[in-house]
């Protein structure tokens, strides 16, 4: 057997990248108040079960890129603790994305399962 | 609103490289004959229903990748209607790929869904 590794990482990373934006929309148009980076990412940690990790360093660029679309806003507030924090709010803009994301998501999911379950035969 | 069209484009694409190599692998491992790029892609565009379109041209270098890395074997043959083929057959770290990948998938689904579902309070 060849090292499997690579392409099953590659894999991996390719499927995060997919879906770590359509998940940090949803987890922001769900919370009441603006949320920073590491409660974000903690959130998704309780929350992985038995999912492959969506590593911390990855979400930043991600939250970064999102704002910069204007899906996002932030504004960064001193904490008590540490380091001034910049915490996420979901724009309306943002909301209706996420809205077209979950559908695209959706329906994906549907053609992938379906060649999956080889109903549609080759 | 601003032009959403970018950030969604950048979606589907992320989506659809995520998946290509798992459903190249998938219709391989359920095709009794080995399979040439145009015949994969038309199969693929006939059960694709209403999933956003996975662009012919973008599955010749997933192709390519998942032979390179062993999981697809390949060879040329004559065609009687124009140019020489090239057929495609999964090898068995290619079925064994599949396995581990389709866990994954699974997995995935289940932590992105539950995201989406908010059954997770945030």
């Amino acid at each position: 057997m060849v090292d499997q590794n690579t392409p099953t990482k590659k894999f991996q990373k390719e499927m995060n990248s997919g879906t770590a934006s359509l998940v940090l929309l949803s987890v922001l148009s769900q919370s009441e108040e603006p949320m920073y980076g590491y409660q974000i990412a903690k959130f998704l940690d309780d929350n992985r079960q038995d999912a492959p990790a969506m590593k911390q360093g990855a979400l930043y660029p991600v939250l970064r890129s999102l704002e910069k679309n204007a899906l996002l806003s932030s504004k960064v507030e001193p904490s008590v603790s540490g380091p001034p924090r910049r915490y996420y709010t979901i724009t309306d803009d943002g909301r209706e994305t996420l809205t077209q994301w979950a559908e695209i998501w959706s329906k994906m999911k549907k053609f992938v399962d379906n060649i999956l379950e080889g109903e549609s035969h080759v």
